[in-house]
């Protein structure tokens, strides 16, 4: 049957790639067979207009089968184990097939429907009414195009139609993605670490951006004086490259740890670093983009300009998230208020997925930045609505987004590969692809290595050189870099830019992603990995999102007070105190941690269940995973607390919870997760350390 | 704290509502605001395209505020059980009072951003570059606009700005609708009535069309004489207007039909015919737009024309239909061999939605109508596909196109709302109106008493008097009409009929919506309502979707044999015997049903799990629930055959499997459901009749 089965499963894959071809050649070819037809009728704008329409499905059609197509080959990857290729990484391979198909084989003939005109309009209005003989159509301004451009307009227009507005990258398929991101960000082990993924997201990305940019900036100089650059290359065009190109995105990288369960430090560390990061080289790159001196001479180094493109970044980054965190919470006081939604599943789900979205919207609306808004609405979401929804919202929500990201994801990576070759003004320069290359690996060096020793100065639990080694063959380029570089490919340089970016996302995901496993055995990460225990996670852990966590390392056990982090102890008792009895059901309640003084309020905002929570441990960090003898369902985040240490605890005053967690979480986690989790050779039996407490 | 919480609850809709127009107003007030700001600037091009951004983004997230609104009060309706007023016919409410507010309360000053041009072109090509002093722009081809528009064009662009794209109704809002009515639409009940069902959908739309198009003539042709029609109307535009308005949209009624557990046959029957229908109408209208004697007289009766339209609306009709059933047996297929994707949910549900997504895209790539294949896509779908899922995709894919239907269908009609004072173009004429309620009126009655009559007359199980008053009653128009009638309101006719579709739909979704329970009482028709039983639905029927049938009436079980229609059982044989075999796991092997000399073929054919499943009762259609002691999941559709029932029937043939499932099938309900249905009067206790066997 094994054998039988692939044999099949092999056909089938050869039946729907053809099927791809045979209805793209039919779209293709559909074009002037129809163009006769409506020749002989009257009613021209009409058909147009149908055969635009008929036109748009075609291409959408061809990335549906090319999804189709990448799911069934990570189906088959999943299924022999094969960890050498990601589904992103595969995405594009199809991709660039299709892409080269289109470029190469499929020959459409010069398209009549593009007309060139000179009207008499002294500017370029976003609609435009023209007047053809008595009757007015209506048009949208779709953008400029460079004056080289205009001819391959009225050349390519099959390949122009392949094309999607890059504005669709930002508006419709990274929000899902970023959103996602925040939403799987709920760890304890990221608020652990949450000092250091701050430096290495805010301050790194800064390095890591100016590195680059000095860098690019010396080559394009070097380029100059050997006269192989064509056309202007300023200095903020360099900084804006390396704004782009510092937004990490290792989703291979994670993949493979959450399979080979890999330390969960490590993850949490190079997981918080790209989720963050990718905020900000957004408002980097925009703030870049602002940096504007007065005057004539648009490209002289002002301090006044610097100042306005500095307070930018601050004002849009502080902006961004304080309405994504607003809107998280308004959320989580609507899930907390009308706690009755949750015998209405759907509208609960449909209530998160809407306010989630206008976050996206109100941000754009107002001028800030809507995809980091999303980012931290997320992050809220996960932290405070999450606890307030019920059970099934939650595995809704989750899969929901879940689905959205996959998609969405493996979307923009396959468009990556097409891009290769249907995009029109492709710029490859070997030098500045050398430079950039080269610039890309000292930016990400500068970033965690002088990072690391600072931040191991202050960390008792130290981010070994084995740990910094992986975290630089980590930095993965991907979505966001790409989206940020086909925003705008106007200019000389932007088209250059674009196309050496390419190139850096097709080596990191294909070369540095396909290389991890070898990299962690090299670098002598150890994981746990065993057949039973893929076949368990396969089996068991549905609904839950790619970071579990539930690894158990020798280290994580060795946490004491002392370890964690002072940033996370401010934050997580402000936290425990205040925010989670004001917006969940759980943690103390308000009248015994706010001073008497309060008392009336603190009766006010507590929830009458955190009273009959008081008795229980109700502590959302832990991620605890319940595996029932019976029942094959997983809640990724909902402590179930019915053993005797959550009862024992009922007195406690916050900070011990908050010792007991980090010194004791973990154990809980090998005791109720034994199915899931092989222990580690140094492990002590996990039953002793329980029982000591 | 139920009062308490009450008063929280109306507190907090008046601050969110309150953030609707807040969030407005800063978005119009944002417009002249900027534009100040740009004109000190030179990148004019930019500006303006991040300030078209700005106010789409503010006028989506009116939209997404308005839902939440929605949500938000339905949720309190349904919490009140306040059953006059469907979440659908809130949603209009709100956008009413939108629409008033944006008419009439914010004043935007006159555009500049519209500019009036006389082109040398003598054509209207899909894509116009303008050579504005040595700068091109790409202008993209939105539609011809009628003279007396372009005043309005230029005037009033914000009202212009929140008025969607007609054809996003189709391609984007509509689809998931139509899917997920296809997809629910997998009932014993449904098959069971499929004759009925089929000529109410066919047959009676048909005539209420002609119906309709007649007494609209006859109503146009006095309005003419009378000097009331300013311009053309044509029968062909009464006819077209007779199509569109046949679809009905009961989904308030059924809404109520779910909760009150109305008679499953009475909900089959609407149901289904309102499924079917919107197909009919969607197709039949194209078919009556293309109907273009030949010659200069394009408005007189012609022979071939006719035979033509009558052609196009058979093939369009068969195209889509196979089209979106052989997408469904794809899809089956590949979920039938790749039996090992069940360990990927992820991958699972992302190649069902895919799939279904691509069938409405080749539908529209083809030719065909996309709406009609994505119906027939999930019918299919929801027969075969969904029994090879694993449970944990079955309930993803139904959570996800529930939530997809129910966020498509309150936009949609809260857009509707909204559109009765933003659009430009009303023609309110009374007489129009009066006439064409009248000819809705007899439409339907004409479609159900004769159709009804003529059925009774093969049924054993006739529709009685107070039912066919009851679908008289449930005729009601929706999403499906609203978005025929959107999609070209460019000529005197066309607008006339919006203005009067709109009116048709307020007033069913209101009037017949609001009263159906009252038209219950009135009709006799009973129902098993209890305070429990809502209690229990909502706390089990995780997942499962708006029509369970999972109530028992003293009639049904009166079902026998001869009872079931012939084309039923015909149908079901063959289905039982070949279909479901080579696309499920479940079924009679192949080598048992087809005649000896095809064995080798049938060996081939049949999955190694039928052989397994044979001493089974694997079957499908009977919906059943199973409530277990302990866990509150739901499986739908699933059929677990534990009981002695099941396995006592594994040497029987096909057609005792029908018997079985038709004498039997519900007292397995009763028995496995009872925590969910009250037993009705009329009905023996269950187990007697169990035991009996």
């Amino acid at each position: 049957m094994s054998a039988g089965g692939s044999f099949r499963t092999l056909r089938l894959l050869v039946m729907v790639s053809l099927c791809v071809f045979i209805s793209f050649s039919a779209a293709a070819a559909s074009s002037p067979a129809q163009e006769k037809d409506s020749a002989m009728e009257n009613i021209v704008t009409e058909k147009k207009a149908e055969e635009s329409h008929r036109q748009d499905s075609a291409d959408l059609l061809i990335f549906i089968l090319l999804l189709t197509l990448t799911i069934l080959t990570i189906w088959l990857f999943k299924h022999r184990r094969f960890r050498f290729l990601h589904e992103t990484g595969l995405a594009m391979i199809y991709g660039l097939i299709v892409g080269v198909i289109l470029r190469y084989v499929v020959q459409v003939p010069r398209d009549a429907s593009v007309v060139s005109t000179n009207c008499f309009v002294n500017a370029s209005p976003a609609t435009l009414l023209v007047n053809v003989s008595g009757k007015f159509y209506e048009y949208t301004l779709k953008g400029e195009i460079s004056a080289n451009e205009v001819n391959d307009v009225k050349d390519n227009e099959m390949l122009r139609k392949v094309t999607f507005d890059p504005e669709v990258f930002f508006n419709i398929l990274l929000p899902p993605i970023i959103f996602h991101a925040g939403y799987s960000l709920k760890r304890r082990h990221f608020f652990r670490n949450m000092g250091s993924i701050l430096a290495y997201a805010f301050v790194g990305t800064v390095i890591s951006c100016f590195v680059i940019g000095l860098l690019m900036y010396g080559c394009v100089v070097l380029m100059k004086q050997l006269g192989q650059m064509g056309e202007d290359f300023f200095f903020t065009d360099c900084l804006f490259f390396g704004a782009i190109v510092s937004a990490t995105d290792p989703v291979t990288v994670l993949a493979i740890f959450h399979e080979l369960q890999v330390d969960v430090d490590l993850y949490a560390l190079l997981f918080g670093e790209s989720v963050l990061n990718d905020a900000v080289a957004v408002v980097l790159s925009s703030s870049i983009v602002a940096y504007q001196p007065q005057g004539d001479n648009s490209h002289t180094f002002e301090v006044m300009a610097l100042l306005k493109s500095f307070g930018m970044f601050l004002g849009v980054f502080s902006g961004s998230f304080s309405l994504g965190v607003a809107t998280g919470i308004v959320t989580a006081l609507i899930s907390f208020l009308f706690t009755k939604l949750r015998d209405f599943q759907l509208l609960e789900t449909a209530l998160f997925f809407l306010m989630s979205w206008s976050t996206f919207l109100l941000a754009e609306a107002c001028g800030f930045t809507g995809v980091v808004a999303v980012l931290f609405c997320g992050i809220t979401q996960a932290h405070y609505t999450f606890n307030n929804l019920s059970p099934e919202s939650q595995d809704r929500t989750k899969q929901l987004f879940e689905l959205l990201n996959f998609l969405a994801e493996n979307f923009i990576f396959s468009y990556m590969g097409l891009t290769l070759f249907t995009f029109q003004n492709h710029i490859f320069n070997p030098m500045f692809i050398v430079g950039a290359f080269l610039a890309v690996f000292v930016g990400r060096a500068a970033n965690i290595y002088p990072l690391s020793f600072l931040l191991n100065l202050g960390r008792r639990n130290k981010i070994r050189s084995n740990f910094q080694h992986m975290m630089m063959f980590a930095g993965l380029r991907g979505a966001m870099t790409f989206a940020l570089s086909i925003r705008d490919t106007a200019t000389y340089a932007r088209q250059m830019m674009f196309s050496t970016n390419l190139l850096v996302v097709f080596f990191t995901v294909w070369v540095c992603g396909g290389g991890t496993t070898q990299m962690l055995s090299c670098q002598r990460i150890r994981y746990a990995v065993s057949d039973l225990q893929i076949h368990c996670s396969s089996l068991y852990r549905v609904g839950v999102d790619s970071d579990q966590d539930n690894s158990v390392n020798g280290s994580e056990r060795r946490s004491t007070k002392q370890e964690s982090a002072w940033l996370f102890r401010i934050w997580y008792n402000f936290d425990h105190n205040y925010l989670k009895p004001i917006l969940t059901h759980s943690g103390p309640p308000l009248t015994s941690t706010l001073p008497p003084c309060c008392d009336p309020l603190a009766r006010f905002l507590t929830s009458p269940q955190a009273y009959e929570n008081e008795c229980q441990l109700k502590d959302d960090d832990s991620d605890l995973i319940l595996t029932d003898g019976d029942i094959s369902l997983t809640y990724g985040d909902i402590t179930v607390s019915t053993d005797a240490t959550g009862a024992h605890t009922s007195g406690r005053h916050a900070s011990d919870d908050l010792d007991r967690e980090l010194a004791y979480g973990d154990n809980e986690l090998v005791m109720r997760g034994t199915r899931l989790v092989l222990p580690m050779d140094d492990s002590e039996p996990p039953f002793t350390d329980h029982l000591r407490m």
